[in-house]
């Protein structure tokens, strides 16, 4: 169904998902958050077969969004822990987490939920102009341009890479 | 590859992807957002197969996210619009191009650029607690509750759940 790689488009929407856009590859770094680290239980959370997962699995290490570690307790398997870059997947996942609760779930209907520390409710993402306006979905246009040069944030991208 | 639907999976992660977590429906979605209304203008932009389009376009409008209206210059094609539900996903596609931004571009890269009126930049998603502190990805854990009942969001929301 791919014809065409969007790994090179100018578009950072088109070449993110060319990275991740694909159902199986954010419900691992999804269960990477939640703590597994093991091929096993991965399988087991996802009932996935294994050649597809360590397929995935060998992605996004590829990818540097996960890494591969020696076991802690000596296990023969290795195990799986997102890097920064993975780490930065967040904001995506909570941002598809906000719209399927508003969107997919009835009122009072069993739902996994999201807290902060002590148990705490988080906020919502906002769409906002840089003053912290709240912008309205259309309120947003897209022009052609280019990566603003080095900020600390970008160097520490740059370096999570891993390719 | 989809071995099981997560269509009625309790993690609204999981249901969102069932329902967008297809390469080409975010990325119909984003031309929309651009303007896009006619199968023409998505097929040029995506370069995408008729037969793919098409049925990505009937999912659309079956899962609400896009309506067809009849073409205002009386152009025999339909025109596709976002619904409520579909203007919904623009956090989602900024998250997506925000990463892809920090992880996927050098500096200096062209690259398409997000911008809000008067041609500001938009702030960034940050994670934060209910009373704005910003979290780190970890400090969000996932736990089992329900739906929340109504608030004005969510009635909204089931009114444009379009099944």
């Amino acid at each position: 169904m791919r014809r065409t790689s969007l790994g090179d488009a100018i578009c950072p929407v088109a070449r993110s998902l060319d990275e991740i856009g694909d159902w199986w590859t954010l419900l691992i770094v999804r269960d990477a958050f939640h703590g597994k680290t093991r091929f096993n239980d991965f399988q087991k959370s996802l009932d996935l077969a294994k050649n597809i997962l360590s397929a995935r699995l060998k992605t996004l290490v590829a990818n540097g969004i996960l890494e591969k570690r020696p076991s802690a307790d000596g296990n023969v398997r290795s195990e799986y822990h997102l890097t920064d870059k993975g780490r930065r997947l967040r904001v995506v996942l909570v941002a598809l987490r906000q719209w399927g609760e508003d969107n997919l779930f009835d009122d009072g209907e069993p739902m996994m939920v999201a807290r902060g520390p002590a148990n705490r409710p988080i906020s919502r993402l906002q769409l906002m102009d840089h003053e912290g306006r709240p912008l309205e979905p259309e309120e947003i246009v897209v022009t052609r341009g280019r990566k603003r040069s080095p900020s600390a944030t970008s160097s520490r991208a740059r370096n999570a890479r891993g390719r």
